[in-house]
């Protein structure tokens, strides 16, 4: 067990501020909340409807983890949501979406997998409406503040009404949308030539009963 | 509305890495998940209890931040998630804590209140077990790794049992034990020399009914 923020970071081999490893692993750690007696009803009916043989899965007490190729890993947390939504129900999922931790492990990982994404039908029919908050964290690099920037006019092109909150933006729009929307934050900070390492925190909800 | 990480971030006037402001307002956006159907009952119950005069408080449908001094944010939080406790009832809250964005502005806090936290008994006495999940993002720097293996060091010189899973750091203990320590890492970062900016992001859970 290392003393850093994940396995392997304490490699002395690695840079600290590099794309460590530099393995094609993104991976998604998340939480469903249904805020309701049968929660438990409510994730396990969810996860038996997504198909996760793209991904590679763990869970714990506190989450969930899927690793693996980007697309695949967002697609089978957008199905879960999507899945998971049900009629009247309050319910949120919160998330973190990774990758280039400098000390990241080659294993606990599935980068075999091909072709079109397995959730696709269920992810393209969430028109439910939802609302969102993330905040991007490009490690390492003096110049973060111009990547938020850029990702908060590319949710203003796409009509998600971005709004500039204490520690964060907000975004709404469909589920589908939505999570289009983060998997493509996360596709820019992949293609970074600067960002070796980043972070983006996700919260959606859905049948909010807050009325703002 | 600035098209950045937080209000006024897009001030030319500001460094990007720098402490921006260098106000001394710290702050908490969290959202509280009662994995039942009376969540709205326990939410408001458990702010009944809390003693928020000496923070400034805002809330949408996503989330409540509070902003002021770091002890007095953190005493709120606390003891809101400490007074929602509920017998048998699966309970979450996600949070993040953060000081020093380039461009935070200094309205939307409070720096006035003196003296002992108010809430303070009700946190003392918060000795119900927890899981946390956590994540540090020092941010604009090259050197973040180190500050993560701090306080990773730190949780486990405290006994809350450190693990490293993928992305983030789990530790376990009572519910004061756990903020407490959330609420030094947090001043860990807010003495230090390098860092001007930070982030620490946290989940928390009770009578989780997962198995391990």
């Amino acid at each position: 067990m290392s003393d850093t923020c994940c396995e392997g970071c304490n490699r002395p081999d690695l840079p600290w501020a590099g794309r460590g490893t530099d393995l094609p692993i993104s991976g998604c750690r998340f939480t469903l909340y249904p805020m309701c007696d049968n929660f438990i009803d409510i994730i396990l009916g969810g996860l038996e409807c997504v198909d996760t043989s793209a991904v590679w899965s763990e869970t714990d007490a506190l989450s969930t983890v899927y690793r693996g190729k980007l697309d695949y890993v967002m697609d089978a947390v957008s199905a879960l949501f999507a899945s998971a939504w049900t009629e009247g129900v309050h319910m949120a999922i919160e998330g973190q979406v990774s990758k280039g931790c400098p000390g990241d492990v080659s294993g606990d990982s599935k980068l075999t997998y091909e072709g079109e994404a397995p959730n696709r039908a269920i992810v393209e029919a969430a028109t439910q409406p939802c609302l969102c908050k993330l905040a991007l964290y490009p490690m390492g690099v003096g110049d973060y503040i111009d990547d938020i920037a850029r990702v908060w006019r590319m949710a203003e092109d796409r009509g998600l009404n971005p709004q500039t909150i204490h520690y964060a933006t907000r975004i709404e729009g469909s589920i589908h949308d939505v999570f289009a929307y983060l998997t493509d934050v996360c596709k820019l900070m992949e293609a970074s030539e600067s960002v070796h390492h980043y972070v983006l925190h996700f919260t959606i909800n859905v049948n909010s009963p807050t009325v703002e």
